[in-house]
């Protein structure tokens, strides 16, 4: 029998940076390959940059409150997220689903509707996908496709010493909705009798449900400002997670204050409620589909008054490593969580 | 209780035209949306033409006979397939995987060897792709990216009356393959002591695990004839289906000949060993991944000489239908069968 190594020993980053060892690009459009947000190609004029993610029954989502038009709004944002996070436009989408015969045409026409009104929200064309059966269960593959220009794009890559870190929105909504998704849905399978508490958490669940991208940060703030990020990543694992990947790409280490990471006050609520630490929630969470990136110290005053924009670290040399300064004022080495385990069939 | 349409009663054509309609493209760069092999955007200089597929465990491949590699490396083959068949180059290519822990680190390496190998033959470069976790089963989701020039893509609406239609390669191997797998892996379940006989199928079970896309075809032999069909589809689901989505969407019917369908004489003889009749195999088999398409009859004289392309029937007004001229002298009307069922869960 030959060796068999279970893939949580290399982790997904591992595991990803092992599959892909040694590809070589061979093309003048490959622009950029896999390590980014997307890869960019250069077919002429503008580049385009390709995103592609995939989403699975049980895994990603739990069609227990997980509404179909809901979910397919969902699958087109973290797409075009992507492309955000890369400083394009998106402006192609294509949704392949493999599904059984528990989905009716009425169930699958209520996940299109959820595509079309984001397609429409984000002025994306929806332009090809797949459509084929499963033997159990829901996967959903979205490809996105956007424009951007050469001197504009941001990487993972452009990190430096003295640079600002600055992340948008608010963070940990998403991952304390799905808490509350999961505690109603257990309690609902003890007491099928007992309607969902969801209280006054629509926001909170919102996060989750039906996140939105920050196209304005794109589409308007940056480009009003003539404001280019350094670098850039959107928050799909967790600001640990995805600071972590800022740093290894850019070579430098970072210190993130714990009092600059926005956490809404319902949001700190709630996750008092369910005895988590509100700034982990924000830190290892993930799904609030926000930007994490970097500027120039030139340019602070260019987002100082920007809407949305909240500055919370440096980036520092890699000597220093990456950490958290709390707000108590400790300093400690920050730990990166966000990755997907890999579960038993 | 709302309506349940269950998605067999439309089919798997039905299904992708009901939940597409309506769909409106905004962006120029959406040159053309779906309902071809790919999309086609117009980014600069050159048109880009995108592909997307899905491959699923225990619908579209049976790990107990498709080795790893192979399976990645036809993953590729099937989507730079409907690159080719647009009449494009393809350049770029995304792959993305959904798994559960029974997949090894080193089973996964084997699958991403036969990847690198395709991208290797068909000179594209893997750019991107996502990794994650499935509750069951490997689904892999490919999307391939590549290059074509506006006046020489070649559509599936492109068919006229008078047309010929042509067909490159032989077909029914693929189909014919499957079949001597699945009667080795049931002799093989009930009598685990026994070998398979694979005999002297090699060829034929090679069609099946690791087809290959008519790269020759789009990159010499048409260009160095200076040859551009009016129509081209990739046979992935049969040649009857592929006569079917060309007349369609052409608005034209279509007469096949039976005697001008390339047939091998092992495929043949497979056939009648499986008691089934050898053109049904080529009709309705799929998954041979040649190329039919329709020239303009002032261009019979360029592809009466090139290798591997057969003349087998004529575009004909839409009145006509689509029917078939059998090797016995009889006219019936054609039935595409080409569909995936989706299965009880």
């Amino acid at each position: 029998m030959s060796k068999r190594t279970d893939v949580n020993e290399l982790g997904e980053f591992g595991l990803i940076e092992h599959l892909t060892q040694g590809i070589e690009l061979k093309h003048n459009s490959s622009y950029k390959g896999i390590g980014d947000d997307a890869a960019v190609l250069d077919y002429g004029d503008k580049l385009m940059v390709v995103s592609t993610d995939i989403l699975v029954e049980g895994i990603h989502f739990d069609l227990m409150y997980s509404p179909l038009k809901h979910l397919g709004y969902k699958s087109v944002v973290v797409n075009v997220s992507d492309i955000y996070s890369m400083n394009a436009i998106p402006k192609q989408i294509t949704v392949s689903l493999a599904f059984s015969n528990r989905f009716s045409v009425e169930a699958l026409d209520e996940f299109y509707e959820g595509v079309k009104a984001a397609c429409k929200f984000y002025n994306v064309d929806l332009v090809g996908g797949d459509t084929t059966s499963s033997r159990k269960g829901l996967f959903i593959s979205v490809t996105a496709i956007g424009e951007g220009e050469k001197e504009k794009l941001a990487y993972r890559n452009g990190a430096k010493e003295g640079d600002i870190l600055c992340v948008t929105g608010d963070l940990g909504g998403a991952y304390l909705g799905l808490q509350i998704l999961e505690r109603e849905k257990q309690i609902y399978l003890s007491n099928p009798g007992v309607q969902p508490d969801l209280g006054k958490n629509d926001y909170i669940i919102g996060r989750q449900l039906k996140p939105e991208a920050r196209r304005d940060m794109i589409e308007e703030f940056f480009p009003d400002a003539k404001l280019v990020p350094t670098s850039m990543i959107d928050i799909s694992d967790g600001l640990a997670s995805e600071l972590f990947h800022i740093c290894k790409a850019s070579d430098v280490g970072a210190i993130l204050n714990e009092g600059g990471v926005p956490i809404r006050p319902d949001v700190e609520e709630q996750a008092i409620n369910f005895k988590l630490d509100p700034i982990t929630c924000a830190l290892s969470g993930g799904e609030d589909y926000e930007l994490l990136f970097t500027i120039s110290p030139d340019d602070l005053e260019k987002v100082r008054y920007m809407p949305d924009i909240y500055i919370c670290g440096e980036i520092v040399n890699k000597k220093e490593g990456i950490k958290l300064h709390t707000k108590g004022g400790n300093i400690h080495p920050l730990k990166a969580q966000g990755w997907v385990h890999f579960g038993n069939e």
